[in-house]
């Protein structure tokens, strides 16, 4: 098939080179001009402007944005509508909230545009590889496209997950899962380090992922990032978060469904961003007031 | 009554002045003298050692440790019983842990020496003008010994809680209460401060104790650190904790209740005692292997 | 002064009954005739439609709102202000959450209305005999009514807290608090429930009551609680919750302020409603799975 | 090797029809006959007790306890110790608490033989076909039977993780970190099972077991488990526990380590087992003292 691509960051640059070597032909439109250069350079089409992106698609085209989350998905929609012909495609990869999708899909259909929302996983090596796609929106429109999932997927790696926002709601999810996952993992190795045994981390990772109940891609790369560095002395324990925890927690909020290990996740990221926090000031001044308790000056 | 005291830290000291003031003849004793000097001053009767103190006490002699919990109360109780005669009473006023309260108990009883586990909360203020008192072991100990806790606690403030124990584990409930309290409250007063409103936290802390749902002693406390220190500015966020918020916790895991939010207030207060965290690096190392994402060198 | 006032609930009536005991003249309407009619009773003035509201009281009239969170509040507005003359003064003292009273106060100022967020604390008993207030708004509509409010407050027991949303802010934070307090409280009890003693828990909050630490209003309560029904047994432990603690914690979120005790109290609540949990049943099934754990079948 | 096996539970029948395809001799004693029998007719050599069993071994005999965590170790070290000759190896391979094997290494050494602590994980399918094991103790003793954990493991999958009590510890470890992780997986089904979708979990299970970030060993069992019940409608969402995650929290609690994720879990669990809380009546009880709230009357 033809395929425009929109954005190639990370995971875009990976994507455009997955599709391309699956025998696609890839158009891609990059905001600064050197990614379009270095992917020209790999045998992808180049697109110096969306109109010329548009150009070189024939219809039934099909666009695939991968661009941050946010308002930019918004005005990119905005331009590009106007230069697509009805029931061109745009298929949204990248990790937006799945109530924005819902909205882009019913205003893009009002416009006689179709839409997908897809939420990718795997990393840039799965986007170079093989990738793991949740895909939603009209079922017709997917089936239209599936060759391309199936092409950039690894086997067995696609589903298509139902009406418009499902693709990234799954995806949603799956990301809010992965925080619980990496903070269990991490508490538990925080307290083999502070344990009175002298273990090697990276072999205590290594045993789990051969035939342990705990094995999976999360302990193969706690098993990897120990052996870069054994003692992680190389870096600070700040976590950064990009939405997807924080819209996870939120749904849980909404729906009423009790999700403390997500959210206690959440928590201990936006704590480690913290280098002192104003509710221990408080804590530690009353327990002053009532029992004359020692109090760090600052 | 005549009561000897053992410990005159801020909370013993100011419990033997408040006993004093009751009418009671309070013979203190200390590890350093000079603490008892400062007692003779003000009208107690000093003893720099202890047998001086079991011998400046007439039988059935009421000795009241006020020490720190652990192995020190041991070490005295070791070092006092075979200077008592049968039925005198050791009162243990400290923070000990209420399972080493009923050992205690049980072998001093073998040794036909009585034992009362009193818990006392009320921060040194209540030491000295009126303390609130929960108080475990035998009833008819309790009953010879109730005149002073009656003298000592605010009106209506000691309970006589039952089998030996029982007084060490009220407190340490009631302490466990106090960190999820507090937490609740630093939490509340944390949202506040990163809010959009610009609030003098010390007329919220002083509104919300005239009238209000949450109104009470911490909150009272909480007004007047604001009045001190009105953004907290002078100290770090650094909550210490003295052991019975833990032994809540454990006591919770080990009767299996559920028990979140107290803690949590512990585990905050751990974490506010951590420059950085392990686990922290291992999530961040973990979210750099799959998705190449920032990480804070050292 | 004069004051309208709509919604005779529990707390409108109660506030009611407050004002005019101040010697405010008030006017009431409430949505069923009934309770106006009882208002009357209590020598209040009955108002039966809004036209009437409006009209029994002079300029610069005042309204206060005391009607359940949500669209009718928007409603009731909507209705209300074409009725009003400029600088007419609406204060909504009910529970909204403070984005709306950010919107409703500026869409009345385009319409030449004044607009007060009161968040009211104390319950029915503080409604009627002096509650907590924190009024948020221009500071000169604020001044112009303040009289009521000093009048229904206990001592000392209103703040101006700021600009428009501010009152309904900090009155959101207290509810929080309020969790967080009430499930350590429980927490607590709880685990005073499993141990090994035979407790008598309205004495346990009796002397927490009298000098502890974390006496206040809620420790009364619990008091009082215990007094009518000593184990609680009439009663099952689901806990309702009516929006403040989710706002809290939604707000905690979008601040990036690790706020786990409160949000652990709105979970357990959630929790508290559902008799069996979907994520039970996963885990459940799990555990059959890799062990052959034991299931309970349906 | 030779290797006497005692315990034909779930786990310790698999692990010796396991060791025995790799050409081992083992000798297999069970409490109830029965499993013996059973055990015989697979070409494993039974004995009926444990004389019986030892005496079918030849020196230096390796004896694996694959028995419930407890007092029925320590029983069984108790009857076995006197029938062993020196330097006889006794590997504990069950779910023992880490300092249950500290205590017993050092007993055991002290009368002459020899004691490794081996966590194995893998369920019972591990256990059959290829198990993942850390084994601590004295070196010596693990090379002596190292060719036992390479052949019952699947390739790499064993480690000697040093001292006595190690391989219990990082086993210990592992069991809470699957807590968590169980958890995190139940809670994004939950929000999924509530969301305005309509999902089909196993589908969703099986996409992100191909090329996800959380593919795993425990997301592939979810997807058995929604293969056999798409909706888990068969079962109720009762979680149980055996040990290791109590004591990993409770190993997280004395070494200051902040573990909420571990713990949330556990207090999930135990929640799930519980139809009513005390909390729950305590919250219930105070909302409706203040503010008249509605309460569930039983």
């Amino acid at each position: 098939m033809e395929i425009g691509i929109i954005g190639l960051g990370k995971m875009g640059y990976n994507l455009a080179l997955n599709m391309k070597d699956k025998g696609h032909k890839v158009v891609a439109y990059n905001k600064t001009p050197d990614k379009t250069k270095d992917a020209e350079n790999e045998g992808i089409i180049g697109a110096y402007n969306l109109e010329e992106l548009v150009k070189k698609l024939s219809k039934r085209r099909v666009i695939w944005l991968m661009v941050p989350a946010g308002e930019i998905v918004d005005e990119l929609i905005e331009e590009l509508a106007p230069l697509l012909d009805e029931h061109d495609i745009i298929i949204d990869g990248g990790n937006s909230y799945y109530k924005d999708s819902i909205r882009r899909h019913a205003l893009l259909k009002s416009r006689g545009i179709d839409f997908l929302d897809a939420g990718t996983s795997g990393g840039m090596e799965g986007a170079r590889y093989g990738v793991c796609t949740m895909i939603g929106g009209d079922e017709e429109v997917f089936r239209f496209v599936e060759p391309i999932f199936r092409d950039i997927s690894v086997e067995n790696g696609y589903l298509y997950t139902g009406k418009a926002g499902s693709g990234h709601f799954v995806k949603m999810i799956h990301n809010g899962i992965e925080y619980g996952m990496m903070q269990a993992i991490a508490e538990g190795f925080e307290i083999l380090e502070k344990s009175q045994f002298d273990l090697d981390f990276k072999e205590v990772a290594r045993v789990w992922n051969h035939g342990s109940v705990i094995r999976g891609w999360l302990m193969e790369l706690t098993e990897k990032a120990f052996e870069k560095d054994p003692k992680l002395d190389g870096i600070k324990g700040v976590m950064f978060s990009s939405g997807e925890g924080l819209w996870t927690v939120q749904e849980a909020l909404s729906l009423k469904v009790p999700a403390p290990v997500i959210t206690e996740s959440l928590y201990m990221r936006y704590r480690s961003e913290m280098e002192d926090t104003f509710s221990g000031k408080v804590v530690a001044a009353l327990r002053n007031e009532f029992g004359g308790h020692k109090v760090v000056k600052k």
